[in-house]
């Protein structure tokens, strides 16, 4: 059995030496293998992972290689578990660990700085400067070092987040999508109560920015998209007024909702540069802008606009500043049902599945969540 | 005389009831007038003007207007009197105020918002929601209420900073430009000490951010631009290294100056879609850019790169949170040479002459000063 | 009838030329008096008082004086209308004012800066260098200048919040308290959402800093206090857990349910030196104190624990930074139910029995509130 | 010789396998001993002590004990080594370390936190919740770990700034002094070009301060004390006015030199009761008290002047955010002379000696630093 010196685990919880771990292959190949169980170090435990699931960042991790290798024009990385939104209990501790206890349900958050350099000095963990290089202490579960689609992973006792009885599986997965959420809002100021927000793109990060400003207070809540059904998931989370950009000029909307200045904070989830041109123009004078997508190329943009009216843009990657801590919070006190993002359930070894559904928007998925648990699986497709 | 109900003046300054303005006429024309001499109200006081710098944003008022009727697409605004980098003489003050007496010599910021919007109450007075709304409280003299190319102009006392006797009448003009370059270090940050810094474009703005950055111990700081002449001056200013973008790619010299990381803060002066490219590519994780330029078109820009790397970027316009002050404290206390930029010295009467040198760049000229005390100006020109 | 020049009134709400007032008499003597409706100026508007909630410091006021007149060691301020927690009616408009419109139902917050300090500039405004000077624009209503025991008073702008016709005049008069509360908040950091806060008095902030701090999602929320009826309403706000000093060791017990490490924040509202030491000494390493209350007496304070600890205390003078505004947008989404410590209803004609009411805690008052609207009175009366 | 596994040695500074230390005997005894010399582990480095300086709280640490044992109720800690502020060579690197190189100058600060807690999370790595437990990571040489008067000692590579050819040895070990002032008016705000600040107290920490004050531009910036001749230091530093309080009333001086108002910030190095309540009393409304001085004793403090003045106070224990590497900055830039402070030097076996000039002020001492490099020593006494 697992039994790696200095670490401890618990007869309650048997580790197994060896794993089931999904790894990349060539491009968009994904392989089911057997992966020695991993070991946790000093200030990490060992997770169990119980539910998955899957962001568009995945997807273009088994096209095209994980960001490290992008980055490093590296070559393709193989034999590399991708998998960065999942949940667990906690197996086994790494050395001196106290801080978690086994058996303990938890989720993640994706970024543990290298805590050497600058930045993590700074406390902005997610802007590590040693970002890619584990040997620093960096770690980015499913981005730079093995993540979750697999039946185990280590993470660093800063990435874990408790999960209280009340909350599923399936929703504790949504977490970190909440706490990108939440470190978007957070970075434009945090103080959002009674004031206007503009969240462009209904997607996953979307969705809950528009709960966690309206659980923070904030009003008017407005969501900008093409697809209605989604808009109308964005009413049941909050948003005050959706606007369906196919139908009505957003920009010309926000401002007349916003007594003609145009809106404190967007939040632009989208990506494209039509939204991207409408975030600058919808923001008014002193107004914040969160950049949360990843626009696949370049975007000719109103600068001159931006720079006039002293607005402030914040590029944003992934979660930070401990907001999956703060969005946890809410949800566990339900403030908002983020569970409404989840549409369906897969148990692991039909993650091909799960991915298709995502990539394809199969039977208009949004959150696709894979478990190791088959009978939270099952139960979740009965519903 | 010039005494209006309630307005304080002294017989040691006297006023007169009409002074000689210069005001905008057809686009591009410039014309000399008799105006009354306008009376300060409450909070405010009548500044007799010593001299003024040009600023390329004169250039682009007296072109096309100024940007209250740029903006509110109103026709071309005659009679108005542009000008906006004074310093002067308090002649005569409003009623209440005691803040200042007659005979002080101040230099002036732009910027007085109309205290009693959001955004003025946050102190963020320059991003005034009354914008170009005098009946509102908002002034921004030169631009949408009369400016400096005059005998006298009525300033908001919150507008005002004391001009040491050490200092120069010309010298003083550079305060506000100063402040500009301070505003951008500030919402950047401020805490510059040991931070690297790079400066794109070395105009006036851009030269005195190399000033000020090294001023409060930033290291390196690095200047880019074209014209070797001008890197030289920001030499003499204090950068430690100059980057000819003609003769090295800029990107790869900070990086190499940087440990391979690049900047953590950049200062963007120029407004090309280049140099916002290199501005980018040129700042570190976490980092953050200043974007300072007015650009004239849209820029197609690697937007990814800036959301992947968690880096923000502040649209400022002019000066704010009174960094005025902090600039005027480290030019009264001769932590730089200011007057390194100032080039010519012209009097009032010959400001289309001076106005001729500062868009031809005639002479090498960055700063051209108007002044309206002769015996100033021909001083200056027979250095 | 009431008409001064460049005041916008309107037939549908005529205002009188006199009005009905308390003023202050001798020391603990207040008279009902006529008085001049007061005008409004720029940025201003009249106020039609429906409602006043009595504050422990207009019991102060009566007894000593208003604070300008302490401060500044004048004569007891004869003629003097205190009164500043209170809600009302638009009646007229200043000169340029089209923020509001008449027949608009507001709360307000006590503080108005004179908007050209350097505190004010920073947009602390309640920090106003120029308080208690009404002639250089400050207004701090029931505190400095005329307050709300009457049937109007004048208002700036800035100090104005709209009330949803949801809500009613008594518990719009509970904002300006929820406010200082938010605002405690927001000085400590405002992203609360999982942290530990305890509250130590269950005064009237104190009880709506527990509201305030759960609907922004801290947890645990500790409240501390004596009386047991109160801790109790308390906790149908939101206090997770509260300790009656009297019983147990608030200390030891905040340390036990927060890991042995203490709070995060710690706003203290009781200012007496045995809580003021439980707040230093129950406070993490790096937390932080909001010192809401002002004690009566020099305390005797473990000030090396602070220091060893890098903990830092902020002193609050009431509202400020806008944190009405966001009181009010909690208020209004029903996010927590300030009427629970609304306990007495009288009219404006019987304000002596409410004050004592108040002073002496007859019959468990928290908040009494004085209605000028009969009908309001004597419904709130009959429940 | 010493060559510990995975640990990176040169030739060029070969290393013994033990080393000369004081350590801890009884409370006020210290014992020169042999110790093995220590090993760093991963992002640390052993550090060749070269110089050391002697602060207050190492006096009372061998009095006393560590902090670490008192705040724990241990025994009297014996062989450990004190000593905090030191500087000197890059002798071996741990497993990974390429940040810094063999032979490289450095000086120290104090605290390197665990990098796990939420507090180190947040950047307060001096806050960190793992205070005294090296188990997790903590290190605070010379408080809980073995320091510095020894002849090694081992660093986290977080804790070192890099010190340029033109500085010595003995000015090197005053960075992490100058690093606690900065980090004193970092938490203030940082900005303070053009601010008022009293420094009160002119020990080491409040020297620099006023030398750091001013070179961030600071303007007035008066300094309190008892003695003259410090006094006299603190006018070659920076000090515009220096107050000896047995001569002049500080308060009352402080208000002239502000326009009545008041200082906007104050640092407090003195710790008695009237230098906390003058602290108090001569800082403006809305401005900012920091606590540097830890008071042996509970202090009477006037809390309702602060409450009602909007006042905050921050307890700062020694350096943070990275302070020190902006002190180091303006020390390398000779923006000010620390050496002002430095009178005192004495071979490290003479350290009983160098101990009791710092404790007896013999010789009007201020700084007395210990240096392990003979004739560094002696070029210092000769002069």
């Amino acid at each position: 059995m697992y039994q790696p010196p200095g670490v401890k685990t618990s007869p309650d919880l048997p580790v197994p030496d060896l794993m089931t771990a999904w790894v990349l292959g060539d491009p968009d190949q994904l392989l089911l293998r057997e992966k020695p169980t991993p070991v946790p170090s000093r200030a990490e435990v060992l997770v169990r992972i119980d539910a998955v699931a899957i962001c568009a960042t995945d997807l273009e991790i088994i096209h095209a290689g994980s960001p490290a290798s992008i980055q490093g024009g590296l070559p393709f990385n193989k034999n590399f578990t991708p998998g960065h939104e999942y949940m667990g209990t906690v197996a086994a501790l790494g050395p001196e660990v106290d801080e978690f206890r086994i058996g303990e349900r938890i989720s993640v958050e994706i970024h543990a700085g290298c805590g050497q350099c600058k930045r993590c000095r700074q406390g902005m963990y997610t802007s590590c400067l040693n970002y890619g290089k584990p040997e620093k202490g960096h770690r980015a579960n499913g981005f730079t070092t093995d993540g979750g689609f697999a039946e185990y992973a280590v993470n660093h006792i800063n990435t874990l987040a408790r999960v209280p009885d009340s909350m599923s599986d399936a929703e504790a997965t949504l977490v970190v999508t909440a706490g990108t959420s939440m470190y978007g809002l957070t970075e434009l100021g945090g103080l959002v109560a009674g004031e206007s927000v503009v969240v462009i793109g209904p997607g996953p990060i979307g969705l809950l920015a528009v709960a966690v400003a309206k659980a923070l207070g904030a009003s008017p809540v407005i969501l900008t998209g093409t697809r209605n059904k989604r808009l109308a998931i964005g009413q049941e989370l909050g948003a005050d007024r959706v606007i369906n950009i196919n139908d009505e000029d957003a920009v010309a909307v926000v401002k007349q909702l916003t007594g003609g200045i145009g809106a404190d904070y967007v939040v632009e989830c989208a990506g494209t540069e039509a939204t991207l041109n409408q975030a600058i123009h919808m923001t008014n004078r002193g107004g914040k802008i969160c950049l949360a997508a990843f626009p696949h190329e370049a975007a000719t943009l109103d600068i001159a606009h931006l720079v006039r009216n002293n607005i402030y843009a914040y590029g944003i990657r992934g979660e930070g500043r401990s907001a999956t801590h703060r969005a946890m919070e809410l949800m566990a006190a339900k403030r908002f049902d983020a569970s409404r993002i989840h549409t369906h359930t897969f148990p692991l070894a039909d993650l091909p599945t799960a991915l298709r559904y995502a990539r394809d928007r199969v039977d208009d998925a949004i959150k696709v969540v894979v478990t190791t648990r088959k009978t939270d699986a099952i139960a979740r497709a009965a519903e």
